[in-house]
């Protein structure tokens, strides 16, 4: 039982938690940039922010030249306004682009890193400016990361910058935000974070303290399970959906991610499917393919979702996502060609051959 | 479900974790004053972490003043050593007592504070010393939190201070080190880090993720209570028992203690009786009062142990304490006179009244 554990982001969980503990962002500056796209506006969560700072006397400007995948031109462009502005640190509200652009931001306001640098660590100083993060969907779990993905649109893909140096200085995850949400930006993260507990047990980079977090999460998402499926979430629901996706944030900051992952990337690059979804798609076979070599790890996965079997899980899975995206035989070989060599592929707890790869895009 | 959770340190678990991971010691500085006690020279923690500073070029002195109940005089003596040896960082090899005299140190050495501020806060600023700790024994969990444990032997009590300022940077643990303890050593601090676990789940404080760790500590500890009992412990157990108290030190650090620890506290001053067998005397008791009231939270403690009813948990410390001790009357008035008014009393989940102090002072 090796294993390291860390995380130093400050967790505040609950309805209006921003109002009941406004002294993280006292401690941070006196002059904030707000990083959040249109939804911030309507869930409530802009106005929240807002009245904090104004009550403490903190200065702030927004800068809303979020994309949805942020590229790396939009990250520089972000780094220049705060620079502009003199910021002191950044608050970042909405899903994980907003909150991915931040962290972005918190490395490239103070530091000069040409592309081919961005992503080395080697290269980075610890002059950042501190991020305060506030999800406003319940998946990415982005706020409790050392990670930043984002698009290399020269390389035509998608990159993590990746430093302890990141790590948010506080998260604030209040479930009110996330009740404006529809059912796909609802079911899809959901069922992202839940992928992410399973990938982390699931992962050689694994273990009992990770294991214990991501069973709680998942028990957490699969309480929702019934709510989800017919859409009719209640506070209660919105609230363990977010609990869980914070418990995946933890797992995922510990273990990184896995074959899933990796395969899900292609689907969402080249076929458009979005990320909560492709993972969901490439889940089950993950779940049958492990369950054939290390079974344990599997079965305490099932228990925690009380389901019997992994045609149980399939089940639920093919009920979440209705009619399911068709590969063709051209896909298949393409896609297995690019996931194959990814680095997470060896994060796996049974790594998985080409071939492996392969029969589990078939199996989609 | 409101909570907060926060905890910076930085866990190096496993055999060897000192010498695996050395980066934290160079992080910290290029001269270490190191806090032990005498059985770091036995039990091999000493020798490999001199190893490790020498490879790294930092130079090193060792304190060895440490009571085994830590007095404020004796933590003055240390941060005058400190700085008279510009020691750039702190680290504490040992059980509570050494760790809790490095952190008291961590504070003092760089700042005057006078007995009457020492245990305020307010008074406190951020210039610290950094801490790195390595448990010997698995019991305290003082390696994971921001409480230090001094006796004020003026007032003639023990006070904590408590900040996040003093929370360790890093905490080595590897099992090791604790092979060559003997039984009360072992036991005592097992119950007592199980106490701590238990009293986080039954504590106002208490929240759906700290019961989640809490469970997972009791599970470890529990699983080695037969091992325990016999006083028979492999390797396996060692690991798993120092892996509980790291999360009853998780826990602790969060909702801090409860009615156990008060009532422990005057049979260790006035009685004598260590520490862990003090809360384990006084553990079946809350049980039984807080079932009472709120039976949900017990039967999950219970159900973790895989017990099955409070008969069999207070039959099962009744075999770890052998023979215990009576208390008088007048004791048990005393005693409760100085318990009832604590502050860590309105912590519990059901707070007891004095009668029910009194009572369950009688139920030992």
């Amino acid at each position: 039982m090796d294993f390291t554990y860390y995380n130093p982001v400050h967790a505040y969980f609950g309805a209006h938690c921003i109002e009941k503990h406004p002294e993280e962002f006292t401690r941070c500056g006196r002059r904030a940039l707000l990083v959040t796209g249109r939804s911030s506006r309507v869930n409530g969560s802009l106005d929240d922010v807002t009245e904090v700072l104004d009550a403490a006397g903190i200065t702030w400007d927004i800068y809303d030249g979020v994309l949805s995948n942020p590229t790396i031109a939009s990250v520089r462009q972000g780094a220049a306004f705060a620079r502009s502005h003199e910021s002191d640190f950044l608050v970042a509200i909405g899903g994980g682009s907003p909150m991915d652009t931040a962290k972005g931001i918190s490395l490239l306001a103070r530091q000069d890193l040409p592309d081919d640098r961005l992503f080395c660590a080697e290269y980075y100083t610890d002059d950042v400016l501190p991020t305060i993060l506030i999800p406003t969907t319940a998946g990415t779990g982005s706020e409790v990361s050392e990670y930043a993905v984002l698009s290399d649109e020269r390389a035509k893909t998608k990159l993590s910058i990746s430093t302890p140096l990141i790590y948010p200085r506080a998260a604030y995850l209040d479930y009110r935000y996330t009740r404006s949400l529809g059912r796909n930006n609802t079911v899809y993260p959901a069922l992202d974070a839940l992928s992410r507990s399973i990938e982390g047990i699931l992962s050689q980079k694994g273990d009992p303290m990770i294991t214990s977090l991501a069973l709680e999460g998942i028990r957490s998402i699969a309480s929702c399970f019934p709510a989800l499926l017919e859409f009719r979430l209640t506070d209660s629901d919105r609230e363990r959906l977010l609990y869980g996706a914070y418990l995946g944030g933890l797992v995922l900051a510990h273990t990184s991610t896995t074959v899933v992952h990796a395969m899900g990337h292609s689907l969402t690059v080249s076929r458009g499917i979005v990320h909560g979804r492709a993972n969901a798609l490439c889940l089950p076979g993950y779940l049958r393919f492990t369950a054939r070599t290390a079974p344990g790890p599997v079965e305490r996965i099932l228990e925690a979702m009380q389901l019997n079997s992994l045609e149980e899980f399939q089940d639920l899975i093919d009920r979440f996502l209705g009619e399911k995206e068709v590969l063709t035989e051209e896909e298949i070989l393409a896609f297995t060609r690019v996931t194959a060599p990814k680095r997470n592929i060896p994060n796996c707890l049974v790594v998985p051959t080409e071939a492996d790869v392969e029969a589990m895009f078939r199996e989609i």
